[in-house]
């Protein structure tokens, strides 16, 4: 169902890459996990020549550390609409619409529907997100969702 | 069940906006996960007028922390009832008790029972506390229970 | 199965009090998670009269700081045999074997079996201590198995 | 099928003594977790005169700390092959293929199948490097699976 001509793949981070818990710490101090599986599959991706760009409403510095080592260019929304950062990261790539998938689990992600080809959720995402998915994946957010789409769309 | 003239919800904190754990450092500092799911549940039910309190007999930073961030008030209980606590909110807000939700876990949890109007719980909630709910969400603690109370309540 | 006559309550840690994880950082701290259910049901079980002692082979501060926090002693038994420490603390306390019990996960637990009167497990223990075990839980380790343990006992 | 004349196991570190969680804190701080489980049946394995050597892709301050703990050598590849690593290693101890496993996770653990006697996976691989294995072990990665693999070996 998610064609082989995907050029970019744009993934919600919290829920999707990582189980949507944010650690506190005594200090204040934020922490999140993310999977090595997702990993390496982003890594692959890339190297396939597939942009993987992150969009999230949630600015801090973890996810900014593990985009980074990854590759991934990361766009924070803060507040805005998820669908003006696609729109505008398309337009730049000179990608079509057809060509894009979006992976999200929860409400705010639902803006970018109109704005790309195929919207993908894990298998624990908000139901009615699911509902509005035209694929959803056999694994949740944080634990292999993402390395499945992309396994999908490299055919591996 | 839980009717959409519900003007208040009362939280627990350990087991209902987390899973109950507490991770313990060798520095003897305390963290705990809250999930994005809740939150953003939380953010959109005081948009919609709804209050939201949390009552919990651990006073620590974390929990301070994302309460502050969520913008919900926090009424740490040492070793009091928690149901003087609700009493003394609804009085102060003028709600009545039959517009008033509480989501809890334990024990402790059941002083409330007399003060709410509808009492309810995580699926994996002490069984003692489930046998006395109105309703059994379909979610653990720290998973998203307290976003499906939230979604029933403003029918989302 | 488990009496109301039980005196004491031997509690391994990993594996027992938590799921046996040990969460290593960049720094070389370990942390580890303790869940609030149990620590709720061993400060009832303690105001009921019933010692509870917690006999681990792995010394560190996070234990000592939850032990402490819920008012129980620490056994760190380096290399030693549990029995050792079972046996002795049995004596201190003039209580007879019959009114102990003990809930452990891994084959260094075995070695106290002849010396307690019940041997408990957490429902993810190895199988060669479940083989042993008086009674399985049906909550694994970290997650209110020796709650459990102790809702049976105060027949809460 | 796997038997027990054994004399070195080969283990990926993440996905494998991991679940392939990387907790990535406010400050850039890496953690992860390693099951007590694995430890001791590592620390037993070593005992009866098994090799146990670690492999992995991601040089860490954390799976060197742990490693230590345990007295198992870690084998960092850089981008390299595994399979350079692993026949490095049964030169250097003069082990043939044939009293050899490795246990893996993902498609870069894929290079070490021809130079193995044995290649197993935990339960929650991904299902390219599953297909491929001799064994699947019943536990995830992080949760038992090296354990359950030391056991068959022991015949504990």
């Amino acid at each position: 169902m998610i064609p082989k001509t995907i050029e970019i793949i744009f993934c919600d981070v919290d829920g999707v890459l990582t189980d949507g818990n944010l650690l506190i710490s005594n200090d204040g101090s934020y922490s999140k996990s993310f999977n090595t599986k997702d990993g390496y599959g982003i890594i692959k991706a890339i190297q396939a020549g597939i942009h993987i760009y992150w969009i999230t409403g949630r600015k801090d510095p973890a996810t900014q550390k593990r985009a980074k080592e990854l590759g991934c260019p990361v766009s924070f929304v803060d507040g805005e609409d998820k669908s003006v950062a696609v729109q505008k990261i398309l337009a730049e790539l000179n990608i079509s619409k057809e060509n894009s998938v979006f992976i999200g689990d929860d409400i705010p992600d639902l803006s970018v529907l109109p704005y790309v080809g195929y919207f993908t959720v894990p298998r624990d995402a908000h139901y009615k997100v699911k509902e509005n998915a035209h694929m959803v994946m056999s694994k949740p957010g944080g634990a292999g969702a993402v390395r499945e789409l992309i396994d999908i769309i490299l055919d591996e």
